[in-house]
């Protein structure tokens, strides 16, 4: 080539997503295929953004509204913020991008676990940052290590919680004891996509926090809980300074039209939400009975998915699970080795993927 | 603030979309809204891709294909070239970051009109790189000069064509003339947002000079002629290598699932776009006619949008067609102040329009 590519980009690699049902039909001939790879909602969304969504299609040569005005106002109502403190964009992933735009320049550092949400890494090196990773304690974030990472080049700390792919949470009083170390220079992102899960009162109130530490950045989604993956929709609330200029980064258009509308739908329809809440308890619980029965050793989850321990190569484990029409997300894709992770579906799937996996794991 | 954000982002302001007509009714108390701002579709989009999206709703809680799959197999088949020669995004808003993401770092020089479409200006600034903005000839892209402005700093040359918002083309026996001169190592970005709008034999076969010339990126979308705007989808055409690498920046979800689909049915009905094309040329001929008895002049455009010259202070004339309930894109915030950029719109919009405008202009 004899165009010049960023050095940033030569130095990344392509996101390599969970699979899609449809790419392992078509590869493996199959016709039957379950997906537990990607933390979809298996009771899909609320009815009620299933309305909304037949009642725009009228208007789909329109565009988004760029202020996602509505949504924005429903999102501070239900969290006691402003309009105006809240964000917007497609999807967390796209929000993690704009967060990496606007604050790290070439050599700053963002700190975050290994393993984490792997988008950090990705997006601070397309800026030309240095990503510093933070071995895990426990299977779950080292808060104490990570904050004691921070130098006068961190521009941002990311803390997943509950952390994705563990599924635990750092607690209220542990995180309260870093944050006083934290500067008030770095941006303390806290990615609480999974915040609608979390089955605990020691969970850090990271809205309550943000009143008194203006660097507080929290991002969520509608992807998760919400079952609106498909549409791609992501929020943030921060202080109304800092959301001034993340807008100047966001794309006008970031969040589409069938979006805004379906996410507000879904955000007032509490009574689907519990329902979300106590099936994947329920459901949680029969797995964690399963894999004990069958020996193996898992991470306890504030999310909709399970990290289980296999001890031995996950890789083959992963192809023979895909063989039988189970998609999952082998560990070794995640930086974690001899792991699988594995979304809590419905009764029917999980049955389904625990026969299969005592079926390869012999 | 303590936090410090990139230099590049505190220089650029942020986009100043057209008004939503929900936003006018609810600013200004009224019911009945006309929006010819955006250059949306008044025909809407294909039954097909209606259908399609109906068809999807209960697929909501699914991310979409991270590769786009189906779309680019349908693209590629339409257009003759290979699936993995088509890059996907969220409309070409976001290919147009996608392509400064890969190409700009600081110093670096991109190319443009000015006059032209704003989102090559925001987001070379927002990558530290600088926009050599080359003026305009008789109201159109001065191609000529644009190429003599090429330095050895140059890394992207933007080809708006038909542009925004003139609406005006440049001829492929003027462009073969001046590709010559334009280096290997600079990329050639032909945006051809409003291509199957265009009215030409003369116009530049964009798909054959990339041929020749690999590097040439084509950009289109879905958002104009087919009509989905609102579910953001907007693809290119390059090398595989250059893909290759375009996808190492695009955020993987960045084209949802009802778009993907809808996007495909919306393709394959060439009788819908034989209907917006056909609608649209007769349209255009009734507002030509009618801005002929105003006496204003308009520039002959090969688009949904017609741009006219007002002679006097675009704001007042704005804000006056505003309290009617007209949202049309005056030229202040474009660039070109006297100027107004009107969707080409239904024949009811549009003499709804001009009844306004002629009350308006007194």
């Amino acid at each position: 080539m004899s165009y010049s590519i960023r050095k940033e980009v030569l130095n990344v690699e392509k996101y390599v997503a969970g699979k899609p049902i449809s790419e392992v039909k078509r590869e493996l001939g199959l016709d039957h295929v379950i997906k537990l790879a990607s933390n979809e909602n298996p009771l899909g969304c609320s009815p009620k953004a299933k309305e909304v969504i037949k009642n725009m299609i009228n208007d789909s040569a329109l565009y988004p509204d760029s202020a996602s005005y509505e949504l924005k106002l429903a999102l501070g109502k239900k969290l006691n913020v402003t309009k105006d403190q809240i964000f917007c964009g497609a999807g967390s992933d796209s929000l993690i991008k704009v967060l990496c735009n606007t604050f790290l320049s070439e050599d700053d550092e963002s700190i975050m676990a290994s393993v984490t949400f792997p988008r950090y890494d990705t997006n601070t090196r397309l800026m030309g940052a240095k990503s510093i990773k933070i071995p895990m304690k426990n299977n779950g974030l080292d808060i104490e290590a990570m904050v004691d990472a921070i130098t006068d080049k961190t521009k941002i700390i990311w803390f997943c919680n509950p952390n994705n792919p563990t599924g635990n949470i750092f607690k209220k009083e542990d995180f309260n004891k870093v944050l006083k170390r934290i500067p008030e220079r770095v941006i303390i992102v806290m990615d609480e996509a999974y915040v609608e899960y979390v089955e605990s009162d020691d969970f850090p109130d990271s809205l309550e926090l943000l009143k008194e530490n203006p660097n507080i950045i929290v991002l969520r989604t509608f992807s998760k809980a919400y079952g609106l993956a498909s549409l791609r929709c992501g929020y943030g609330i921060a202080t109304e300074e800092l959301v001034g200029y993340l807008n100047r980064v966001i794309n006008p258009f970031d969040v589409n039209l069938f979006a805004q509308s379906a996410a507000i739908a879904a955000l007032l329809d509490e009574e689907f939400l519990n329902k979300v809440y106590e099936t994947n308890n329920e459901e949680k619980t029969y797995l964690y009975g399963e894999f004990k029965n069958m020996n193996l050793d898992y991470i306890k989850t504030h999310t909709n998915f399970i990290m289980i321990n296999l001890n031995r190569d996950d890789k083959p484990i992963y192809d023979a699970l895909l063989k039988k029409g189970i998609i999952i997300r082998p560990g070794f894709l995640l930086g974690m080795p001899q792991w699988l992770r594995i979304t809590i579906g419905t009764r029917h799937q999980n049955e389904k993927m625990i026969k299969a996996l005592k079926e390869v794991m012999g």
